[in-house]
């Protein structure tokens, strides 16, 4: 059949010549006679796809030279356990935000490693806004300040970087990364699974400041010491070398769209264009503060819930997928990445016009 | 150009019906307007996918119902950590068996959460052998032993399981699982990287027995602890789908090659043939003692190692590729997974004659 319109949270859809370029290269990589699957990670042809990519991913977020950039396996979940294990560095205290269902997991397993202490809060507004930063309260012994940049079950954003002084802010970026500026210099460590903006799911993107390299205990399993693992290029356990090179393809692509600024703007407009046509009905409704509502991820809720089965059932025949809401909030969610063409989101808000003006 | 015969020890060749169908695939898989890359690991498309996969490997292995299957990410290595941290269950020593460089890292690494203790070692007979099962001095308070079935780097191989009574067994088998028939009841735990006789690299395969399963403390990271994991049918972190997918396709090729029965058969006549070739030359040699000289890794060396170069420029050229010996040990090394077919162990057999009689 054709292709469809997947608004699925992730992993999620890629861009159609990223695919292509996969597809025609799957038995026989620019002449080397293999599938990049087929290669040695420390062979010539693997080298050289890994060193683009990684110069590209330093191109595309202006990474300053004093980060590593690493590509590790476990998801931003690992990452979870691995950031107070890894820069705890003998304190026994960090500050975490919690802004939805992401950040809560990041606590709770955090919480295994050292006592959290909750800077601000919003799950009092189900996780509708963004507390303001003024109301913090971030405790002094604590080691980092860990947030979560956009929620993708909430579909709340922030839209600035918090102000925290000379402690290491560490931000979970799984579901923004790439689709707007960054200025890394104000971060201690960025982290992101590929499995949204980036590439399919199998990497985890971590950009650590080179200050807080280098202070695991040993305790630290060994291809989760950022340290060990920035000494051997990420390769200290074999790479998930072809989720690399999808990686690869991904951030080509989106150098050949004008890169970040380029697709910061193109996102602003997509998702302002679904908001609107939210904000206009009488049938759909989105309940974020309209600061924080974020470009990626789209919840909505019909006014009446009995329509949502046909509602979903509707726009899967009409090439429009994966719209349910995640189970825990119900209603319907559109995510829209970087991947999403404009045309996506057209279509879905005329079939949503259409439903409406019939039911 | 055409494939290359490919001897790298992993990632490594892959079957081409599997690159094929992958690559038909690509941009629409089975009608449903989706990359495999693109779907949600929630979605029906995946789910149906994931349980073929699964329901495969069991049969493939005939893996008892007391087993949970499990898909980690972290390669084996991240396992050489979360072995003693998931089943110590408040012991302090476990039992290693050290039969060469992969084996020795296990060792290190568990070291940092546990006394390790050295029940065998051919270390000091430059890896060539294994130690006879009745030379091993297990410690009596192990909460398990630990071997390496298949040694990569020094091409040596268990040719039988050892006996260790009610302790439960840990086998790293990432270079040898699917190649040989195998009891899985004799282990506690086999675990293995997928790049060599499974697919690509990105996924672990954890299976373990359930009286192992539900051990591991609190400080265990979520997407480590094998009970966690179980529960969620290995999807506490979004699982590196597309590489799951490969795994299934690798699993329905083997079942088509009359699985694992019908590629022992194989790969015994494969190695078979290739030894008896260095055998019989006087240019080429391999130490390993006979009886445990691998199926799958064949190191080999020249009378002449100044010739080295040459034989590796004019097998590269023969469509030979990736047989250079890890550089720890130098010389050649052929790979010879179950993707590997008989026509290019021919090749390589034709390449070394030739070679020797112009030399």
């Amino acid at each position: 059949m054709a292709r469809i319109y997947n608004f699925s949270a992730g992993p999620s859809m890629l861009p159609e010549p990223v695919l292509r370029q996969a597809q025609q290269e799957m038995l026989d990589w620019q002449d080397s006679g293999m599938s990049v699957m087929e290669m040695s990670h420390r062979g010539k042809h693997f080298m050289a796809i890994a060193e683009a990519m990684r110069n590209d991913l330093i191109e595309l977020l202006a990474i300053p030279s004093n980060y590593k950039v690493l590509f590790l396996q476990g998801g931003a979940s690992a990452q979870f356990a691995m950031i107070p294990q890894n820069i705890l560095n003998g304190k026994t205290k960090a500050s975490y935000v919690n802004t939805g269902a992401w950040s809560t997991s990041s606590i709770k397993e955090a919480g295994k490693y050292c006592e959290v202490n909750i800077a601000a809060s919003s799950e009092d507004s189900a996780f509708t806004t963004i507390p303001a930063f003024d109301s913090w309260a971030i405790d002094a012994d604590a080691a980092y300040l860990h947030y979560t940049s956009n929620e993708t079950i909430h579909g709340v954003e922030f839209s600035d970087v918090p102000d925290v002084g000379d402690l290491p802010l560490v931000c979970d970026m799984s579901s923004n990364i790439l689709s707007r500026s960054v200025d890394v210099s104000r971060y201690g460590i960025i982290y992101a699974g590929t499995q949204k903006n980036m590439g399919p799911s199998g990497v985890t993107v971590v950009i650590v400041r080179d200050d807080l390299v280098g202070l695991a205990p040993r305790t630290v399993p060994a291809v989760f010491d950022y340290q060990q693992q920035a000494k051997a290029d990420s390769m200290l356990n074999t790479p998930a070398t072809y989720n690399w090179y999808l990686l690869g393809l991904v951030l080509q692509w989106l150098k050949q769209q004008g890169g970040i600024a380029a697709i910061e703007q193109h996102n602003v407009h997509k998702a302002g264009k679904l908001y609107q046509a939210i904000d206009q009905s009488t049938l759909y409704s989105n309940p974020v503060v309209k600061e924080y509502r974020s470009r990626m991820n789209v919840p909505f809720v019909l006014a009446d819930a009995a329509l949502d089965k046909e509602f979903l059932g509707l726009a899967e025949k009409s090439g429009l997928g994966s719209l349910p809401g995640h189970r825990s909030v119900g209603g319907m969610r559109a995510s829209i990445y970087n991947a999403m063409p404009e045309a996506g989101v057209d279509a879905l808000i005329d079939f949503m016009a259409e439903f409406e003006r019939t039911h």
